[in-house]
């Protein structure tokens, strides 16, 4: 299709239309496992709004679909090419335009890097709250455009609740303002809410209106050690019902706690069943929310609770939770021979009330599917990271992780839960969304994307 | 149209469809001015959502409208019925379904009144914080259908961030579940948040499932008193820069002061230009905050600032600030012969950092368009209601009234603003939206509202 790269050549010069084979190859996908991706013709690098619009209207006039790039950190395959797509890529669109101490405001385009944006709002003593685990690298409009969340949103929500307007620019090239600049307003449907999460469907996001918060007070951090999952479930429920909102509640079982560990040793309590991590950032306060995050731990069976002495403590405590991943990546590698181990990375969410329920049912399903699981995540949301070690030389091995991973699925939905809680959908979860949605959901899904998408070119495939 | 009711009553039950003159005149408009309204054909009263389902089937059959109403206490006209419509009344959709204090959840039918809602959940110590000025009477809702705000906001948020799913009954009477259990989820688009505020257009919401948050403690209440309004502005910019939160931040001006004092005699300073009204409820550090919150007010240039000295004396400042518009009221209407007087209330956010300059603009436009105009509002939001005082037995009056409504809109858009902060589009502010939302906004909406209400019956004429 010689006259689709000229006109993409034309529109947006040709250093910013990239057609290097192993650069193709490099942006044929995310970091999610499971899902297939196509090879792209082109991978395009606007650096404004305009050549948004042209790469769009080129795409539109070629009937080539178009497939939004963040830093392709995702883990649902949302941002996967399909074959002769074009890849466009917010790498160039990196600027913050804006901050705005009094309105506690910045403005961002989308390829703006989360440790880049966190450093410039300290500045003004603010914060962009969303912390995902790939915060250093991922970019903002990759969190907005998958709603994601992180270890905040237990007391500090997720993304969707700090963005407040956008410039999108549709499939046809229109350009299109939502949202506002004020703290309030309800000015027409919310169609910044709508953009949040959509996965590139509906729209390539050029502009993001964000709402800062003043940078927290120092938390205080402590530990509870349990001699299995469930009875740490039952303390999130408990700290909850106690009216309490602490800063962080992670939890990490015996299966992470012993690979971060073999990864790096820091003295972890690896005989625990479960570990609690939960901090406090309630400035005086916080040292009497503590005691009192510990007592409900002690109540429901921890068998150890000690506070962080000093910051420096706390600190090494959240580094073992950020280590969880790649520990857990060297634990799967290692768990078979020549390395071919592998994780595949589940997100569940339930209501708190179930996260007992759901931690023994993994275990459960560890057992009948043969498969190891270790499960990580953020416990104060009842969001749930299983991670199913593969052994990716052997497809055996692979189907009963598939097999354990749909059982997974079941089994958050049957507790009232939902499919993904900050993932997405992407490719790996389009038929559990189906489910989840039903049929008058999955109706009202595509009646949205037609009306917004008709000819259906932006990221098509994803989430529907 | 007989057969219509003929129908409507074969599935609803006779009792269910009201036809009383008297009565479908008193469901044909909410407190909205300035908005026409027709005369319905009957008032239904599904008590479940079948017979939601089934008004609905019954007036698509008949290709008539549909017209969800609460408690009709909305200030833009999005209730009020058009000629011929069939009312879809929520008063018998009253039944608080669940309350689950371990997920800090409820489920709720739309006609539940607030105050109950407030008084079920405040005895397992938990709330929901949105507080519209009608929260004693008006529906939850009529809060998701108008994403209402109240005075909370500054510190709590507005009602879309408390409403995680909902059942919703589509034009065509199929039956649609969005949203969720979980504190979060990612799985699809945004339904819930798109059905909040968008005024009974795009769907009926027959069941709200709600986050809750724990009570909060009890707040340390102070007054700021002002030479005028543009010092109280600064000083709202000022709190908002100094990373200040407070739990309650409004602002009177003059003419509200002395319609309060007028109405009910409570010593304020009727001599002042304006007064803010501040709260902290951060517990042991609610002294210290609120000794910030003066030192702020004090350098923008107050005159005077006193904490409440008990909770007696801040429960009677809230109260002056709750008597703000019957006190309004009836200065209006004493402001002219024959008690003809009355309040065009508008509804206007602007970023914080602007509300001096909206504030200076509203006493320009009083004095340009020779209208009195008393603002009260949601400072800390920059969410304010500037209410024009017009004498509804003069044409002039009256047009003078509306010259100057337009003129706030005009400069609220000027400064960065929403045409509504709260109050919503309904039919009062339909021009404006569509300013505020330029010809590819306005294109989107209608795609929306298309591909959800093809056949259009659903409250139309609102926001669109």
């Amino acid at each position: 299709m010689p006259d689709l790269l000229d006109d993409l050549r034309d529109a947006l010069g040709a250093a910013a239309v990239l057609t290097d084979p192993d650069l193709l190859r490099g942006h044929q996908r995310d970091e999610a496992d499971l899902c297939v991706a196509g090879m792209p013709v082109a991978v395009t690098r606007p650096a404004d709004t305009a050549g948004v619009v042209a790469v769009l209207q080129v795409a539109a006039r070629h009937g080539v679909p178009v497939i939004p790039q963040g830093a392709r950190t995702g883990l649902a395959g949302a941002a996967n090419a399909v074959e002769g797509a074009v890849v466009l890529s917010t790498a160039a669109l990196n600027r913050i335009v804006e901050i705005d101490p009094v309105n506690r405001m910045a403005v961002v385009q989308p390829g703006v890097v989360n440790a880049a944006l966190a450093a410039a709002v300290a500045e003004h003593g603010l914060r962009f709250p969303p912390d995902p685990g790939s915060w250093e690298s991922s970019t903002v409009g990759g969190n907005v455009a998958t709603n994601a969340g992180g270890m905040c949103c237990v007391k500090y929500g997720v993304t969707s609740e700090y963005v407040i307007g956008m410039e999108v620019v549709l499939g046809t090239g229109e350009v299109l303002r939502t949202g506002r600049r004020t703290a309030k307003g309800v000015a027409g449907y919310d169609l910044t809410r709508l953009f949040v999460g959509s996965e590139g469907t509906l729209g390539v996001i050029t502009e993001i209106t964000l709402a800062l918060r003043p940078q927290p007070e120092e938390s205080l951090t402590m530990v509870a050690v349990f001699p299995d999952t469930a009875t740490a479930g039952a303390a999130v429920a408990g700290i909850s019902a106690a009216g309490l909102t602490p800063s962080l509640l992670e939890l990490l079982d015996r299966t992470h706690l012993g690979a971060i560990e073999a990864y790096r040793p820091m003295g972890l309590r690896t005989d625990a069943g479960a570990l609690l991590l939960a901090a406090a950032d309630t400035g005086p306060r916080a040292a009497d929310d503590l005691a009192r995050l510990a007592e409900v731990c002690t109540a429901a069976g921890a068998d150890e609770v000690f506070a962080a002495t000093d910051a420096v403590e706390a600190a090494d405590l959240l580094q073992a939770r950020r280590l969880a991943h790649p520990a857990m990546e060297r634990y799967a590698a290692e768990a078979f021979p020549g390395g071919n181990g592998g994780l595949v990375i589940d997100d569940v969410a339930v209501p708190r009330g179930s996260l007992a329920a759901l931690l023994d049912g993994v275990e459960k399903i560890a057992a009948e599917y043969q498969v190891a699981i270790g499960v990580v995540g953020h416990a104060g949301d009842g969001n749930m990271h299983p991670n199913i070690v593969v052994d990716r030389a052997d497809p055996a091995s692979l189907a009963r992780g598939r097999r354990a991973f749909d059982a997974i699925m079941r089994l958050g939905l049957d507790l009232g839960g939902t499919c993904t809680g900050e993932h997405g959908v992407g490719l790996l979860k389009r038929e559990w969304l189906a489910r989840e949605l039903g049929p008058v959901g999955v109706r009202v899904h595509q009646a949205i994307k037609a009306a917004l998408d008709p000819a259906g070119l932006l990221n098509p495939g994803k989430v529907l």
